[in-house]
């Protein structure tokens, strides 16, 4: 998508380990009018049509999901973040490791709101190593509902966790995907 | 807002110590055609075409925050949450008392995404003792923004963090106001 990478070569900043701040527009101050955008983008690849659910992780995957759930008419579920070994009846749980706080955190959905009879998007805004999607694709494989595919809107293809997922046969659509972010210059994947 | 009382009534689940169980439309799964519905309700309200921003604060403001800024035609920012004595520069930051986690979190805006040239209307879906409430808005006034208003969704009438407002003299608007939640029989504030 043209002007998403558009917008992270001109407001993206490079921090030191690899560390892509955009949060002007995706993940702390967000740019409505972008997120449905994306959200159009996503219907051009996927059969939204058909889905009853998107489903995202909190927090930050929680403003696309919702504009792209609004925009495909079905509800939006996200996944709580709990502290590990925190354990409920009634839920859907995948321990996975969090990078951001350098810990175990367990992904929760309840079994209440995703079923057998659900057609699932799994939509978010970043993908980097790929643990919180593992954890949201282990809550849909435990719950019985069909995955329609995966929805990212940024992926830092220099941390694989897409490539692993697309290895394993997931339909994933990144719409932008960042090879490389050295000395400050944000390269993409599939650009010359 | 009679529709929003009526799902409040139709599917909330009043559990042990006042908690009231609303995940199916509002905090977990979101129902988003609703919050648009709510969205349009504030805009009778407020004048949001003075607005520059919708402010929140993660996780579940956000999806309400989002519809709305979306509807505005504005940018949605949510304070993100942090441990406390995690200070970084150019941030704003407020102390509050997280009642759901039992402990005192730091709610951060970064300096970039909220100045004195703004006009923020708050948005959130829920509201009992007003902790994250008196966050945002204490991160507010630190920026130098202007304040519209604020609108919740669903407040806690007796745990009063609304009254407290009121009486402060915020213009603060609640579409449903829990006055009392006793024998799993929901009473609203103004209902006969």
């Amino acid at each position: 998508m043209q002007k998403l990478k558009e917008r992270i070569r001109r407001e993206g900043k490079v921090l030191p380990g690899g560390i892509i701040k955009i949060d002007g527009f995706l993940n702390h101050r967000v740019d409505t009018a972008l997120m449905g955008e994306i959200a159009d983008e996503f219907a051009k690849y996927f059969d939204v049509s058909k889905i009853t659910m998107v489903l995202t992780a909190e927090a930050s995957g929680i403003a696309l999901a919702t504009v792209c759930a609004s925009r495909y008419g079905v509800p939006m579920v996200f996944a709580k973040k709990a502290k590990s070994d925190n354990i409920e009846g009634g839920l859907y749980q995948s321990d996975i490791f969090s990078y951001t706080y350098k810990k175990k955190v367990t992904l929760l959905v309840a079994q209440d709101w995703i079923s057998d009879s659900d057609r699932v998007l799994i939509v978010d805004d970043f993908m980097a190593n790929g643990e919180a999607m593992r954890g949201l694709l282990d809550i849909v494989a435990k719950s019985g509902a069909q995955l329609a595919g995966i929805g990212v809107a940024v992926e830092k293809g220099f941390q694989h966790g897409g490539d692993r997922l697309r290895e394993a046969g997931y339909d994933l659509h990144s719409l932008a995907i960042i090879e490389s972010a050295e000395d400050g210059v944000i390269t993409f994947r599939g650009d010359q």
